[in-house]
């Protein structure tokens, strides 16, 4: 069990149970899954751009892998926006007006669970213009949220 | 397509179509993304270890909704750790014998395929016991690689 120990000691984490804002211990732990989930997420969206937008040959199945990562990460950032995790010990973009605007928050998110969703089906068809759609319809959805509640650099 | 360029520009990438460790512009870029990914699934892994150690009640729905994105999150890292990633602008914890023992690496990263795949069946089962010592064998793959791979803090 000293493995156990030591891995779950060295992730710094002190899960809770309830509520899912609560399953961060620290609001820099919150701070740092968000980021990391966004990260990842814009790792392989971009690699989709770069092909929609031309930079890199397209390739279906690539963009398809792609797609479904993205997907898969959209589903994971928004519960560590909970209460309390406004500020932490690292540094955050999200602005105030993200906490003090829920609702709008939570249609963005969720219109980006649905665009991706979207983005990964176009992937699927093959099709090099049904797939740039779909990019476009789900950039549209990032740069709104991020509009509204990321500062700027 | 401005919000295309826009968001494109903002994740900061400039992908390339091989080989996969050229996937990243610059070595940072390849940094925070394994950093992000193993970030990410360290604490949904952490989740399953506060479990299956007892500090939260076990709950066979969320342990396999954990699992299934490690298992996940288990594929993504490794191409980040290509030739010429060893240092960048952002610091990293991986040591130089990674680059110098690829075949071993390649190992480790295998074995935590498997043992998260398993992880995530275990999880299916129900049963917190099986959970256990699936936990117990993906965690000693995580710190088998640490030992070798990874600085220490």
């Amino acid at each position: 069990m000293k493995a156990l120990a030591c891995i779950a000691a060295a992730a710094g984490l002190v899960a809770m149970a309830t509520p899912a804002s609560a399953q961060f211990a620290k609001p820099e732990d919150a701070i740092k899954y968000r980021q990391s989930a966004l990260s990842v997420m814009g790792t392989h969206f971009g690699r989709i751009g770069a092909m929609v937008n031309g930079r890199i040959p397209f390739d279906a199945k690539v963009a398809a892998e792609n797609a479904d990562i993205v997907a898969d990460m959209a589903k994971l950032p928004w519960v560590a926006f909970g209460a309390g995790t406004e500020k932490g010990a690292i540094p955050s973009r999200a602005k105030a007006e993200l906490w003090a605007q829920p609702a709008k928050f939570k249609e963005y998110s969720d219109k980006l669970l649905v665009e991706s969703a979207k983005l990964s089906a176009a992937a699927k068809t093959g099709n090099a213009d049904t797939l740039k759609t779909a990019f476009g319809a789900t950039a549209g959805t990032c740069k709104a949220c991020h509009d509204d509640f990321q500062a700027k650099l």
